[in-house]
């Protein structure tokens, strides 16, 4: 337990003062508003805007945490962002906040409503995790063919749907839709129904920053100063309405349902010390084209973990522990990548990883692999799974450890399943 | 020539009494507000309900027109667009203006500049033309396997990118990216470069309006009341971007880098005369499942063109004449699957229909199929095409005859292709 402005941090909290990351709350009825959380206690920054305590950063305009998202902020360069960061460091840990203050922007947490920390644009979803592609592939497609020819070139990505994603805590409706009536044989046509294959999958999303790219594509260096940071995601998926609809588009009705996102942003600047290898190693077999070449090619050593707790369990039980390592492409070569055409990309646009499975089986990040398409059941407590049912909670954890102590981490990014609505 | 409130609209305008479209249009330095435009005469829709014309329009909220886009308006149920249509006609029609009210209303079309007409929450792009999809079959798996066995079951879509929609009249960069280095064998891997193979795509896109579905599926009945109007699209694809990138998850740079539509929004109210059936005839074989099923089945006669004018020629050249009765799928039924699984829509929502291609070669939507793969060539005034060069602008138009004279029509969605941007 470490204590800061008269808050107490315990030890094992995922927001320590390394942390410091960014989110949108509301407070009983008053609008929402722009937040930091240290412990178990938010910070409201639009109170210590109002104070002047941030006139002295660079570059920041006024009024930019009294708004229900961070948009604003996040549109300032990435100096703005960590000047910001800096200052805020240094309120706390020299203690410069007065009591008043104190009592007029610190809420505890428990009394909080978490909202999206960013509008969001446009969602992209990315596909980068060697080891997840291989499992799905040699599940669909044998183990000769596991990889797509392009999947070492590029990485390859989909645009979702940004309306349905939701922050941590929203339930999820069970989807209803076509699924195909006979397993093998695609020419029988579907049937009208719920789902019955329904997914989560274990990603982080990397939050876009600064202004947009008007004037075309961005460079690797570019890019890397426009990751502002991340939030850990579930792209719930519905495996049998995408096993039908995918070809030739991609997925569609089967990822639109919804997608959850962890409330904090954690800056990039907070993940720095965590820099770490990728567990591929170096990218050399192929050497990616020269846009995608990344002179510090590496990730982020983030612990995550996927738990489910049913109904009638007390607690979440761990299914998966992965890292945030096991990407082949890291998110500043997705974002140069999504750029090279052109493509505009705003502030507040997300960039989910893909899945995030790891090379043992316990580290696999989706029920589709963590039972192999249905072929074996995965404990959960003492109860057993091939996909989600109605009633389980889905909870992502995920976060860095500091050597003598203390957290970069998350926040939970959790969903419940509810029964389908099969009112049509 | 007919006359109304002083404005001149001549026979062959688009924008006769019939049609009343909206869009947004800034004039000199002015922020945009929201318009409608009868002949050449742009009518500021805020200085109207300024003067509280609007004010016995039931339901319809303060400040709704002095806006830089039109969600405001759309988010409202459909009998506010209906009773605001019918206001706005008899404005006009019973020549209710006075003439300083003309005088601050009225601006010629050479003098403002038009805008996105709605901030667009998602953009769809569906895949809904039988002949498009049976050309692009063909071409690419041979005619026994033209059809995909989900297509007849379901409009196929695909998420878009809705930071690259632009106004009619926004130039396109060609873009750049992964090309597979040898066209028959995708293990050799990808080189950079600028784009070969640029296209077009002839399509329309429903505006979707009113409320979000926040607590589930649409029925057919309501989300033929979502449909708030439609506009021209032309979705700009690199065909070589797509080959090397699209399987398995969809297209993505080979689309993203820019859409076109047109800047007037046509309401459904005034596209309803012009009902008629579409070429499919009806869908017997096999029949939609329940939730897809539409008791009145139909599209609408629009006749559409798309034409070329290459950078040392003085008119575009038509060289496809389509019609939006073209379409397998409908809107409504499109709207409907969209949302089968939950999904949110959002009034400014688009969702464009797919290449509108007919039965002829002369009615294809696309260089891919007026050129056949590149195999042939397609004339333009007294030039040749396979794809597009740097230099060509397209255009296309779209309208609605009305038979005893005047049209319901779309103005121009156009844009010029401009050289890459190799400098990565
Ligand atoms: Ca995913
Ligand atoms: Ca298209
Ligand atoms: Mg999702
Ligand atoms: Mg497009
Ligand atoms: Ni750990």
């Amino acid at each position: 337990m470490t204590t800061c402005c008269g808050i107490n941090i315990p030890d094992d909290s995922d927001f320590s003062l390394s942390n410091l990351p960014l989110g949108v709350v509301s407070f009983q009825d008053a609008p929402p508003r722009c937040a930091t959380i240290l412990g178990n206690t938010v910070i409201d920054l639009s109170v210590l805007e109002e104070a002047g305590l941030f006139e002295t950063v660079p570059g920041l305009s006024c009024n930019v945490f009294n708004q229900s998202t961070l948009n604003s902020f996040i549109e300032h360069p990435r100096p703005v962002w960590r000047a910001f960061r800096q200052r805020l460091h240094e309120l706390f840990s020299q203690e410069q906040l007065s009591s008043p203050l104190c009592a007029a922007a610190f809420h505890n947490v428990q009394t909080v409503q978490c909202h999206l920390p960013v509008s969001i644009g446009d969602y992209t979803d990315f596909y980068s995790s060697r080891e997840h592609a291989t499992n799905v592939g040699i599940m669909f497609r044998g183990k000769d063919n596991a990889l797509q020819p392009n999947w070492l070139h590029l990485p390859v990505g989909y645009h979702g749907r940004s309306s349905t994603v939701f922050v941590s805590g929203h339930d999820v409706v069970r989807p209803c839709g076509q699924l195909q009536k006979d397993a093998e044989d695609p020419n029988q046509g579907s049937v009208y129904g719920p789902c019955r294959l329904l997914d989560f999958e274990l990603e982080m999303a990397a939050v876009v920053g600064g202004p947009p790219n008007t004037s075309g594509p961005l460079t690797m260096e570019q890019a890397k100063e426009r990751v502002f940071g991340f939030v850990l995601m579930n792209d719930w998926s519905a495996r049998d309405l995408q096993k039908w609809e995918y070809v030739p588009l991609g997925p569609f009705t089967a990822k639109n349902f919804a997608t959850t996102i962890s409330p904090w942003i954690v800056m990039t600047a907070a993940l720095e010390p965590f820099t770490a290898p990728t567990s591929a190693g170096k990218q050399e077999d192929p050497v990616p084209l020269e846009y995608l070449q990344d002179p510090t090619y590496s990730s982020y050593d983030i612990c995550l973990t996927v738990a489910i707790q049913s109904e009638v369990q007390t607690q979440p039980h761990t299914i998966s522990t992965s890292n945030f390592k096991n990407m082949y492409w890291n998110p500043a070569q997705q974002l140069v990548h999504h750029a090279v055409s052109g493509c505009i990309m705003r502030a507040g646009d997300l960039l989910g990883s893909g899945t995030i499975s790891g090379q043992t089986p316990d580290s696999y990040g989706s029920m589709l692999e963590l039972s192999w398409k249905g072929s074996k059941e995965v404990n959960v407590g003492d109860e057993v799974r091939k996909f989600l049912k109605d009633g389980d909670t889905v909870v992502m954890r995920g976060h860095c450890q500091i050597p003598n102590g203390g957290r970069v981490g998350f926040g939970d990014c959790s969903g419940k399943v509810l029964p389908a609505n099969t009112k049509l």
